[in-house]
């Protein structure tokens, strides 16, 4: 496979990504982005047995430390984040420092925010293993841990020096989390790119049973929609609320079941049939592109629906308190038409609620 | 008094000092850099029952609430510093907040990152309420949290909106804490500005008096100077180091005390004699003009002499491992002239050593 380098373009906090297999392996891709030569891996306790040694290995005559985080989002917190820096400390890392972060989405957000605060600021570079964190946490910046009284609350913007995205790590990713990854890539589609949604209704096969080519592409291209909105906006002041399309009704069902028996890219799937079915009640898409929708996230083993029991009422009451609930009025992300997602507050509530009706497991 | 305003130029992230009389009962300068209707006010337990009502009262009409924290550096901490995200996430403080730190280094220093890390960043302004805040961390957006390992070893660099600069509320600093700020005043004179020196000489017993003008004037200059130095190196690359004068000497002393026995102004006060012995040892500065700088510090009641009970070894060592030490090379700011410092490797081991002798208390 051809190694695809895209660059993320934010000035002078610009940097690539790479797109391949086996990069784990190409030691110079990772010398490239690292300054000094001090270097410690942030992990997990899941993701340490199966690629911390061939990321040790390519950096030999480095001093190499690791952290070993427990893996899950129960763990993304102030508390496990001070473990890194007792590491750090403890190994008498300098501002010259690079981390690495090898893991999903967890281990990338803590360990860009560890890098964020660590003596103020040093260098860290991304390892995803999972798909969700390929084509979301590499591109855009954000890191941070949650808090008891809310998720990522507690945070800071900062870019890494590389991202390399390593398709071979994906041979070993649970199927449910496929599926969670392949949500977040339908989502660029609908959201701005027509022509992929086309690809993924073509290809979609091809992902499912992990071409490495499919998968390599289908990386490549949501990190280049991501990429466009990020650098258009990237402290999040208006457009980039688009990524978010699917994820108030997600975030509702996900806070509904508690988090962690709901994948994130699993809510964000019955979120996105959500939004999609409201799209459809007001117009803005044909019978016809909702059937495709839901066909497209069903090929993907994703859920269209939200649980049985969550009711009319529970969303009206989770969605009220979202954090995207700007001065009292509910701002929603939905479809103008296949391929063009807009945030409006203008929601004619009767069909909020026949959505929330309509897309009720067993409904 | 007139009030000075003095602009902080960091392109967009430029921002006022406001530095005058009777500031806080001036709501409008604080209402100019508000944009929200949530503030939340971080103090601590000395400032609190002092100057917290005026700031509640000149804020009127916005939702206020407060966070009171434990005085010290000992509680400078990342614990501690989550009380604050606590408060506001209990009181449902969104993006549009702003903080404002009321209180000297500690409360700034945390409250400019919970402001830097809440929901990836919102705004804050600095009322610093003694000296050394005043003309130290209201320039230059250090900010963080100490941890075992290390001081402000974990942070950000990010800028207030706006700080308050309110004289009268010097009127109630400790006498040592004046002397402690007056020590960082006679450092800009020393590294970038000998005619502001020759000011202080003429001004020193105005100062210690706590005229108001004279103390006005004194900020205003020291921040000044500071503005220059960070303008041209807002995230330390190489100039910024001179600020550090005095500051590795004064660093040992405060290691071997332990932190809170001496304060940091008295420890740079003799870190800055000592590092003018050694410049004056290297033939950059007359007999007549150290024994001006001695005298100078000796004026504003701050010590020129590390403890007795301080060896040279001890020195030696402390400073082998203080976080400047680059590349197993000890690096120092000193001065080259009465007004100008310079960073230098170019250390003869002997001269150091008979500064360490020279400059102990007793000797």
């Amino acid at each position: 496979m051809t190694m695809h380098v895209l660059n993320v373009d934010l000035g002078d906090r610009s940097y690539p990504i790479y797109i391949g297999e086996h990069l784990l392996a190409q030691g110079e891709l990772l010398h490239r982005h690292i300054k000094g030569r001090q270097i410690c891996i942030v992990t997990n306790e899941t993701i340490a047995p199966l690629y911390l040694r061939p990321v040790q290995e390519s950096l030999a005559g480095h001093q190499v430390d690791t952290c070993v985080l427990p893996d899950g989002e129960a763990y993304k917190t102030l508390a496990v984040l001070n473990q890194v820096f007792d590491k750090l400390l403890g190994a008498r890392h300098n501002r010259t420092t690079t981390l690495i972060a090898l893991g999903g989405g967890v281990v990338g957000d803590m360990t860009g925010f560890a890098a964020a605060c660590y003596q103020r600021g040093v260098d860290f570079i991304q390892i995803p293993t999972t798909l969700l964190s390929m084509v979301d946490s590499s591109v855009g910046g954000k890191t941070g841990v949650n808090h008891p009284l809310g998720k990522n609350m507690i945070g800071a913007f900062y870019q890494p020096q590389a991202v390399l995205a390593d398709m071979a790590l994906l041979r070993t990713l649970p199927e449910r989390e496929l599926s969670a990854g392949i949500a977040e890539i339908i989502k660029y589609g609908l959201i701005g790119d027509y022509p992929f949604f086309v690809w993924l209704e073509q290809n979609m096969d091809a992902l499912m049973a992990r071409d490495m080519d499919a998968l390599a592409y289908a990386v490549k291209r949501s990190c280049e929609n991501k990429a466009d909105v990020v650098a258009q906006d990237e402290r999040e002041g208006g457009l980039r609320a688009i990524l978010n399309f699917g994820h108030t009704f997600g975030h509702a069902i996900e806070t509904a079941q508690g988090y962690g028996n709901w994948l994130h890219g699993e809510a964000v799937g019955a979120g996105m049939a959500m939004a999609s079915d409201l799209s459809w009640r007001r117009g803005a898409i044909s019978d016809g592109e909702l059937a495709r929708i839901l066909s497209l996230l069903e090929r993907s083993k994703l859920p269209t629906k939200a649980p049985a029991d969550m009711t009319p009422e529970q969303f009206t009451s989770l969605m009220g308190v979202d954090k995207k609930v700007l001065d009292g009025r509910l701002r929603l992300v939905l479809l103008e038409s296949m391929g063009k997602a807009i945030t409006t507050s203008d929601i004619n509530p009767d069909q909020l609620q026949q959505t929330f009706v309509a897309c009720r497991a067993g409904a």
